[in-house]
């Protein structure tokens, strides 16, 4: 197996994971027909990198990738009516941590494609990517009526934020090292994301009343 | 009068209703001042058509068509001062029917301008003739703190979803039907909105808990 | 000092103070953590200029400015830790006045960029430039679950409107006095805008209920 076809298969995974989290998230607090749960989850998986995409002033990702788009569409589906399957604790908090996983991977290779622009250096590919991993929740939040992340003292976007950082940081010391520096920015992002779902740890007391 | 006359008049018809019933429904639940009113008729009206152009990678249509842009505002002017003219129950329902034909005018012609560029076919014509009709609605909702029409059983999108998808498979696999195809898809999308307002009809239940 | 300079230091001003007011307003309504502060900020004070020229197709400012970036994070960690310095009432009420004239000379100077394009000529400078001046607010206000601008009779964005539309007027009929133009649009916007935070004036009656 290539390291693109790894990338490849682990895009998708967080792809499905980022519909089914979202449509199990939204019909927790409220009624929602399939045509909602399908374009919320569809917004929470491509919405990220539609804005990215759109910044960066290239084509739209998902217009000549269209897999996206039917694996977002059929996960949320199946999240609605497989509701059961998907909500019993074990499989949700499984699907969670694919969620972190996607995050993580869709942050950071968000973050190579900036850099590879060379698109607002140094800042751009740590805002783009951090965007790319939680712009879809984002627009999902607003339009369910749910309070977004951002106000949230949840450990999801800092830890995307501080591995965009440190893989740029590497791509701009020892470029060499790139592949190595991806995998490894990665699963720092998944790690910490892990913890803090598993001991539940959220943003320290210092940073969060300034 | 020429096809493309008809569509024009369609449009504008469109966008006018699009205006009035925005701050029509808005004003019901909130003050608002006259700047609000047109800021959020406005985007109501070429809010779904500019994300789809965003997203296209095409010049925004309203640059080159202002009328739009004097059309809604005025028509925003107009639902905010002349409330009681159109707020009265059958003038009302007048413009929720005005509404829906629209809503269904805006989404088949946009899912024919991603046909004809090629773009992200055959799942982006859906995708984005479903934004270009509820686009600007949902905008309007989220500035204006309402529940969006995602979180709401109505049948205002999925008729929208659905002549959309006929049509782009009418385009696919006759394409020497074109013109009919878009008239149909019109009309079948407004005859269904127009049924669900007559006779209150949501989306079905097995649709809605999923 | 050229007048570009003063541009440029007015435009700095303007964002430092847009991120510290925006840091501030939210902070005293919700608990809210370093990276939320600091995300919100800079939505606010690049946002609306980040849309301008997504609307206008051209390269986002800050991809090439990226001091505008630096300046605004460093304003909302400023904000968010400084927060007893800044949130004293007159040391706020300064923040509020320069935010007022960085909202004046960020639309005129947006709706100078959108005349110079010749884009959607001459309604689109007026939109254009009071969507840059605004629409960061916006955003934020959305993403931390404020009621928008929009729906409060705030005079904030009607002096914006009423200067850029003057602007127009005058780059159309005396375009050689662009740069007085510019000033005293800035400078009557500004004052309104002072007049009514000083003596509380919102939006007239005959305005707010239609």
């Amino acid at each position: 197996m290539t390291y693109e076809t790894l990338n490849y298969i682990i895009s998708m995974t967080g792809t499905v994971a980022f519909a089914i989290t979202a449509v199990l998230d939204i019909r927790e607090e409220n009624d929602i027909d399939v045509f909602g749960a399908i374009v919320l989850g569809l917004i929470t998986a491509v919405g990220g990198g539609t804005m990215r995409d759109i910044i960066l002033g290239v084509p739209v990702f998902w217009s000549t990738q269209l897999d996206y788009i039917w694996l977002a569409t059929f996960s949320s589906f199946l999240a609605l009516y497989g509701r059961k399957l998907f909500a019993a604790p074990k499989m949700y908090r499984f699907m969670l941590y694919l969620d972190g996983l996607g995050a993580a991977t869709f942050g950071i290779l968000a973050a190579g494609k900036v850099w590879d622009l060379g698109f607002g250096l140094p800042a751009a590919p740590v805002i783009l990517g951090v965007l790319t991993a939680i712009g879809g929740g984002l627009i999902r939040d607003v339009l369910a009526g749910r309070t977004t992340l951002l106000m949230r003292p949840e450990l999801y976007a800092v830890p995307v934020m501080l591995g965009c950082t440190s893989f740029v940081i590497i791509l701009e010391y020892f470029p060499e090292h790139r592949v190595m520096a991806e995998v490894l920015s990665i699963l720092g992002i998944f790690s910490i994301r892990v913890a803090s779902l598993y001991w539940k740890i959220t943003m320290p007391m210092f940073a969060r009343t300034g």
